[in-house]
């Protein structure tokens, strides 16, 4: 439904140069007179939907809810600076918690996360409601020198790099994952990088999203399939495993890994330089024709379906 | 239960020189190397506790949530600049509505508000969910030249000013009342103001919060007292209308009115010029000594309790 609504809206709010990015990247950069720009994100969570408190400790969820939005200020290699958190708390609390107690324990979560990566708390909204919790929370970052990593700008020839392994975050990942901030800032200040996102709606839907915003298409050689995907694989007894774990890689978003799309010479320096902690991949590279492809081996090329998670 | 939590949180968050307001006033201030510092505010609304859909028509309800945004600019003067617009819909939608249909009823009451004032939308998230409509809105404001008003500033001998009238809000105001952005800007540019705070949850409440930050108390020697209030207490039957109707201008909160504490000279040029289209009213001034008090024609001052909408 959300991606028919953000046509919809596009169509009603008009283009602003003080907005220049609004309603089409992982976060908006504002900006107004004399000043440098800011990156706002924002993302809202619901019981149900992005966690379960029957069975996730509040403070996994309290983490995860501003892990997210530091993953959409990855994306965009900019700096976290503050964030601001809204919420609504069921009114009977959850299990032997009360509201309040479950407060407490989402903060517990998340305080240390705001601390780690400077994306301090500034404000807040907190309530109760007949409802399951939803929390809202809005990151404001900074640009960083080098300027704004964006979905568009990938050429055709670029090298796709991914942070990480992909697939089967369901198994606890997506609570857990460490948003990919430190990564983005110093490949961004240090190579040359065109586009970029961060993997949460599914590795080939996003993919799709930055070789779209980027006028290209974008073709897979490899794909590095996590040790979730494969337990997962493993757990539903699938007949080919290899395929199934694939399958999880591809689409099972939530990864909140990044994908970048780099000059052939950029990406090589990346991957023999090693410039940071986590594992950077080379899985494919963008191309002159528009779609999604896979190429794996000594094989013709064929057309992948963006599966993902299509809100 | 906010009051208290809020409490905790101010033990668990250290203060930092970058958010100099945090978790104290309205809107918090954000100020980094080389910017001008930024407002940012933020309030969610649910259904059953802020609106109820089941009578009240979405657009109203998309106008409100972001309206009581902009009130919170408006009490530190800070001019509008971007909105931030997070829901959660009710998977099974509202009525005849489905939650896309209501999700564009929504911003048809926004949208126009948000252009207004210059509140222009940047950003969102938009999602479904099982459970009550949530609407989860992140304000982002420029500081005045004259900077920013604070609830704290005032001084005994203050003239305490209110703009508007105040109670009985439930009847329809608090879904269409007109944030005072406006006037909050002529008067912070034009006259002195010492302190300034939103009447969102009760005229007493807010008025002893403006005092209290201020190392002041208040008194009152006259309320403003809104055709709604006295609706209200018509209805009521009350043997007394015209104290029922005070209790309501006192306590009812969401009138979303500002309190301003100016010096005399400032509050008389204020009641002389008429500046601003809306009313704007002298209600009692800022003293010494600490606490709430009423004293209304030729008779004592009585203490008076801080009534309003303890969250």
């Amino acid at each position: 439904m959300e991606a028919e609504f953000i046509h919809w809206l596009r169509e009603c709010v008009p283009p602003r140069p003080s907005m220049p990015l609004a309603l089409t990247d992982d976060a908006a950069l504002v900006r107004w007179a004399g000043s440098p720009h800011i990156v706002v994100t924002t993302d809202l969570l619901s019981d149900g939907v992005d966690f379960r408190l029957a069975v996730d400790d509040p403070r996994r969820v309290g983490r995860k809810a501003l892990a997210v939005n530091l993953s959409d200020l990855a994306a965009m290699a900019a700096e976290p600076l503050a964030c601001f958190v809204s919420i609504a708390l069921p009114s009977t609390g959850i299990g032997a918690d009360q509201p309040l107690e479950l407060a407490k324990l989402i903060y517990a979560g998340l305080l240390p996360l705001a601390e780690e990566f400077g994306a301090f708390l500034a404000g807040g909204d907190t309530n109760t409601h007949d409802g399951p919790l939803v929390i809202s929370i809005t990151a404001l970052g900074n640009v960083s020198k080098r300027g704004l990593l964006m979905r568009k700008g990938g050429q055709p020839g670029d090298k796709l790099l991914v942070t990480g392994a992909l697939g089967g975050s369901s198994l606890g990942h997506h609570l857990d994952f460490t948003p990919r901030v430190r990564e983005a800032l110093v490949l961004h200040e240090n190579y040359e990088l065109h586009a970029g996102i961060d993997i949460s709606d599914g590795l080939a839907l996003d993919t799709s999203r930055l070789a779209e915003a980027s006028g290209c298409g974008a073709v897979f050689n490899s794909i590095v399939i996590s040790g979730n995907a494969l337990d997962l694989a493993q757990q539903e007894s699938a007949s080919d495993l290899g395929a199934a774990a694939l399958r999880h890689a591809l689409g099972d978003g939530e990864d909140f890994e990044l994908l970048l799309a780099a000059p052939p010479s950029a990406a090589d320096a990346i991957l023999s330089d090693r410039p940071v902690e986590c594992p950077v991949t080379c899985i494919g590279e963008l191309i002159a024709e528009p779609g999604l492809w896979k190429q794996f081996g000594n094989v013709a090329r064929t057309p992948l379906e963006p599966t993902g998670w299509q809100h």
